[in-house]
C-alpha cells in the first residue's frame, strides 16, 4: 500500500473531527488533495455565514491529505489563512491543496477553498514538519 | 446593552459551529476573551491527537468574542496559527485573545491556547476588518 | 497615464530603500509585477547567505508594484513569508507577484522568489488595504 | 564565550545587510534581543514613509539575535508581519524579540517594533529551524 492509500485510509477511517464536520475526500495524489463540504446549519456562525473554523477544517483536511500523501507522518507547524468571501447555507466548498515545496524535513502547501460558483472563499499556506515514521 | 453583552449574547445563542465543537465562553471584556474546550473523542484526528481544526476553533471563538466586544461587527481577514504542542483525549484547552492594536477599520489580536498544565499548545495572530454596523 | 505607469514611475523614481538594496523593475501589468536583484556582498547575513530581509525586499517591491498597479494607493497590512532555499553571492533573484484576490478595499498577492536556476527561494502572501486616493 | 556573545559577535561583525540598513544592537539575552534604527532618507519608500522592508529588517535583526542567542545556528522558516502605523524621516524604531516557544528543533519568536512615542509600528511572529551546529 503506497503513501497515498495509507494517508487516505488513515484519515478516512480515523479523523473524527473531519467526520463530525462533514468533509468528504474527493481525490488524492502525491502532494495533492481535493475535498468537499456542503454547508449546513451546523457550520454557521453567529451572523449566519459559514464559520471561519469550518472553512479552516475543509482547508486543513486537504492540507493533511496532501502532506501525508508521501507516506511519512507530517505534522502542521504553521498555517496562515485568508478569508476572502462569505458563504452560507447550501454552499458547496471545495478545498484543493498543492505542494509548493518539499524537503526531507518540511513541506509547504497552498490551499484554495472555492464555492460552487468557482469564487475563491479562502486561501491558505501551511507548513509541516515531516517525521521519519510512516503513516 | 453594551458591546460585550451583545457579542456574548450573539455568539452564545447563535454560533452553531462553536456549539457543535463544544467551546464554552468563560470571560469577555472589551478587547479580551477567554474560552475553554474539553478534548473529547470527536476532537481527535487520524493519529489520535487533538485536530488542528479543533484547536483553531477554540482560538477562533476567543478571537471572535474579543474582536466583536466593542459592539461593531468584526470580520476575520487573516489568521496565522502556530501549532506547538500535541494534546489528546481529556486535555482541557483554554484560549485567551488579547488586543494588540485597534483602529477605526482594523483590529489585531493575539490568541494563546494552553492546556491544563499551562503549556502553550498554539499561538495565533488574527486580523479583522471592522464594519460600521453594530453586532 | 494609467495605473501601471504611475506606479512604475512613482516607485522607480522615489523608492529610496529599493534603490539602495538594488532591486530592478522588469515588468509590470495590472495585478502583476516582476523584479530582479543580483546578490552582492552587501546583501549577505552573518553566515554568508542572502539575508532574509534582502529576500523580503525583493518580494516586497514586486508586491508594491502589483498592488499599486491599478492606480490607487495600496498599503501593506500583512505579509507572511516562507524561506525555502539559501542563496549566496552572485545569485540572481527574481520575484513575481500575482493577484489572488481584489476587492474595493483589499488586495491579496502571492509572491514567489526564484534563483537563477529556477529553484524556489521564498514564497510569500501579502494583503493590502486600498486607499481611495490615486498613486 | 557563551551563545549570546557568539551571536552578538557574529552578527555585529558580519551581517552586511543589517549594517547597510543601519540597525544597532542594544541588548541581547538568551531568547531576547532589542535593536534600534533611526529612519533616514534611505529608508523611505515611494510615498515618503518608512519602507516595509526597512521595518522588516529591524524586526528580523532582533529575531536573528534572539533565535541565535542559545548558541546554535537558527534559520528562519517563516515570518508573518503586520504593519500597523506609518512612520517617517527622523523616527526612531525599536524592535524587541521575545521567545514564545523553544524546542530542540524549532523556536518561535514574537517581535514588536515601536516608534519613539511608544506606538506599535509593526508586530511579527517568526519561526526558526534550529541546526545542530554552533553559531
Amino acid at each position: 500500500m503506497d503513501g497515498v492509500e495509507r494517508a487516505v485510509r488513515r484519515i478516512s477511517s480515523n479523523d473524527r473531527f473531519a467526520r463530525m464536520v462533514g468533509v468528504a475526500i474527493e481525490e488524492v495524489r502525491p502532494g495533492y488533495a481535493r475535498v468537499t463540504m456542503k454547508v449546513e446549519d451546523k457550520h454557521l456562525n453567529s451572523v449566519d455565514i459559514t464559520h471561519g473554523a469550518a472553512v479552516f477544517t475543509v482547508a486543513d483536511t486537504a492540507f493533511a491529505l496532501a502532506s501525508n500523501s508521501h507516506g511519512r507522518v507530517a505534522l502542521a507547524l504553521n498555517m496562515s489563512i485568508n478569508f476572502l468571501k462569505a458563504t452560507g447555507y447550501g454552499s458547496i466548498l471545495t478545498a484543493e491543496a498543492t505542494e509548493d515545496n518539499l524537503t526531507n524535513r518540511t513541506g509547504l502547501y497552498r490551499i484554495t477553498v472555492k464555492d460552487e460558483t468557482g469564487d475563491l472563499v479562502s486561501l491558505a499556506e501551511g507548513l509541516v514538519y515531516r517525521k521519519k515514521e510512516d503513516i
